[in-house]
C-alpha cells in the first residue's frame, strides 16, 4: 500500500513550508563550546568553525555528521528549448540521463570523490514543460507532482544533501523565475548558460521578457511563479530542499537554476533556506546576485557554470573537513595545550 | 651506509634550484585533448581543467592522481619568540608536536579525511634559532641542515604534497623574510599571527624593523634572507618544495609562513614555483599580498589562519575533485552526447 502523498495542492505544500522546523539550540550550543576548546586559537579555523557548529545544529547532535552526503540530480525538458535559447540541443537531457546512469558525468567523479550516493530522477524527458512565451510552463498537477517527485527523493538518514539538475533549457527558465521573485528586468538575470553567443543572449532575454508579461499577475506569488516559469527539475529541486528541512538535513546548494528553485522557498517563507548553505559561486552571469538576494555567501568560486550539483559537491570536502575538525580535533585539556589565555 | 646529502652547502642548494625540471609537455599537451573532449561545455568546470591539467604536467601522465597526497609539518622554534610577539609561549610548539603525534590537531583531522600520510618532523625545538634582531638566526650549517630535512623528507610516490609548519613566533619571522624578498617596510607585513593584541602588533614591526636593519647587507640574497630572518621550520619548508620539484610531484602552498619559505625559492629562481598552487588565502594580514607578490590565485578564501597545512590540506578536495573529472569523465562519443559543436 503506497504512502499517502504529504500534500497534493500548492497550498498544501506553502503549509507545509510555514511549519518548517528550525535548528536543535543545545546542539548549537554544545557544539560551539565544543569549538572553543579546541586546540587551535579562537577563530583559527575561519569559516570552518561556523559551518561545523551549523552542522551540528541542524542534525541536532554535538559532534555532526559528514560522511554520508546524499546527490540527487533531477533532469527535466523544457518547451522554451524551441526557441533556440540554449548551445546544445533538448535530446541532450535525455543522454546526460543515460551519461549519469553510466557513471561517466563529471557528477558521477565528484559524488565517488566525497563518498556521496547518487540518484537520477529524470522527469517525463517525453513531454516538455510548456513553452512559457504561450502558456504557464505547467500545470498545478504537473508542478505538484515534480515537488512530489523531490520531496520523495531525499534519504532521511543522510548527513547532507546536494540537489543537481540537467535540463537543455533551464537556464532561461531560472533567469525568468529569478526575475518573477526578484524583479529588475529579464536582462540582468539572463546568462550564457552552457555557451549561447551574442544573439542566443539576446533571445534568452527576449523569451525572459515575454514570459514575464504574459504570467504578470500570477507572479507576486512565489509558487505560482514557479509552475508558470520553472520547469519540473526545478520544482523538484524545491521539493527536495523543503524535505531536506523537514528532516534537518543540511542542503549544499549548487549553482544559478538550484538558486533558482531555492528562492522559490525562500520568497515563499522568510528563512525557509536558513538549512542551506551556498556550494560555489557559479561562472554563470547572474548567480552572484541571486545569491546575494538570497544573503548566501558562497563556499568556493572557482569559475564552474555546469550544474549537475558539480560545485556543490566540490563543496562537500568543505563541509567534511569542517565536521573532521570539530569532532576529531583534541581539546586543549585532553592534549595538555596552553591555551595562551 | 647512509646516502651522502644532494647539497651541502646554501651555494650547492641554489645550483640544483636552477638546474630543476619543467612540466612534461607530451603529458600537458594529452591531457588538455582528453579535457576537450569530456561530456561537459567547454570550460564548465571551471578552474578545475587547469587545475588537473597541470597536475598531469608534472605527474607526466595523461590521466593525473591525487589520492595518496603527502602531508608533512615541520616545526621550529624561535629566538624571537622572548621578544612578546606571540599570544602563546615557546613551549607551545612542542606540546603541538605532541598533538599532532597523538592525532589531536586540525591538521590530523583534514589529512584524514582527504587520504594524506602525515609526517611530523620537529627540528631541534631544545634550541631555538638566534634572536634575529643581534644576530643571523641560523648558521649557515643550521640553514642547510633544516634544508635537507626538508628535502629528505618528500615521499617520492605521493601524488601531491601540503608543506605545513607549526612554530611559535615564526608569523614574526615570515614578515621578516617576506618584507626583505619584497621590500616595502616591516609595516605592511606583519599580522595578529595566532592573535596578538595591538601591543604585540607593534612590538612584531619594531622586532621585524630591526632585523632588516641589522642583516640589511645580506638580504639581497634570497638564501642568506632565509639563513639570518627564517627559521629551520620555514628552510624545512624551502627544502620540501624544491625537493618536490625535482621529484615533479605538484605543491599546495598553505598560509603566510609556507608561502614566505615558497617565497625564498621564487627569489632565489624566477620559476622555482611553477609546480605550486596556492591553496587559499589566510586571514593573516599580509598573505594576500604575499600571494600576489608570488602571482598565485588561492583556490579557497575561507578565513583560516591556522598554519600546520591546515588550508592547503583542506585544498586537497578541490585537486581530488579536479583530477576525479579529468580521469573519470566519458568522452562524448564514448557516452553518445551531442557536443553542440
Amino acid at each position: 500500500m503506497a504512502q499517502a502523498p504529504d500534500f497534493t495542492t500548492l497550498a498544501a505544500f506553502r503549509a507545509l513550508l510555514e511549519a518548517m522546523p528550525g535548528p536543535d539550540t543545545a546542539a548549537l550550543q554544545a557544539a560551539a563550546a565544543r569549538n572553543g576548546q579546541l586546540t587551535k586559537p579562537p577563530g583559527a579555523l575561519g569559516r570552518l568553525e561556523a559551518l561545523a557548529i551549523w552542522v551540528a545544529g541542524w542534525q541536532g547532535v554535538e559532534k555532526p555528521r559528514a560522511a554520508r552526503p546524499q546527490v540527487v540530480i533531477f533532469a527535466g525538458n523544457h518547451g522554451v528549448a524551441a526557441r533556440g535559447v540554449s548551445a546544445f540541443p533538448p535530446e541532450v537531457t535525455m543522454q546526460m540521463v543515460a551519461n549519469f546512469r553510466a557513471g561517466g558525468a563529471a557528477i558521477n567523479q565528484l559524488a565517488l570523490c566525497f563518498g556521496a550516493s547518487l540518484q537520477v530522477v529524470a522527469l517525463e524527458l517525453g513531454r516538455p514543460t510548456a513553452d512559457f512565451t504561450t502558456s504557464p510552463a505547467m500545470t498545478e498537477a504537473d508542478c505538484v507532482a515534480a515537488l512530489q517527485a523531490g520531496w520523495a527523493s531525499v534519504d532521511p538518514s543522510a548527513d547532507l544533501l546536494v540537489v543537481g539538475e540537467m535540463g537543455i533549457g533551464n537556464t532561461t527558465s531560472a533567469a525568468a523565475l529569478a526575475a518573477a521573485l526578484f524583479g529588475g528586468g529579464a536582462a540582468i538575470w539572463v546568462g550564457r548558460g552552457t555557451g549561447v553567443d551574442d544573439a542566443g543572449l539576446a533571445r534568452k532575454a527576449a523569451v525572459v521578457a515575454a514570459g514575464l508579461a504574459l504570467h504578470a499577475e500570477a507572479l507576486a506569488d512565489p509558487l505560482q511563479a514557479l509552475r508558470c516559469l520553472g520547469g519540473r527539475e526545478i520544482a523538484a529541486m524545491a521539493g527536495a530542499m523543503a524535505r531536506a528541512r523537514l528532516l534537518r538535513v543540511p542542503v549544499i546548494l549548487d549553482g544559478f537554476i538550484a538558486c533558482a528553485a531555492a528562492a522559490v522557498l525562500a520568497r515563499a517563507v522568510p528563512g525557509a533556506l536558513d538549512h542551506c548553505v551556498a556550494g560555489h559561486l557559479s561562472a554563470e552571469g547572474a548567480h552572484g546576485q541571486l545569491l546575494s538576494a538570497l544573503e548566501k555567501e558562497p563556499l568556493l568560486s572557482l569559475g564552474l557554470r555546469l550544474g549537475e550539483g558539480s560545485g556543490a559537491a566540490l563543496a562537500l570536502g568543505v563541509l567534511q573537513g569542517a565536521v573532521a575538525c570539530l569532532t576529531g580535533m583534541a581539546t586543549f585539556a585532553e592534549a595538555g595545550v596552553s591555551d595562551g589565555a
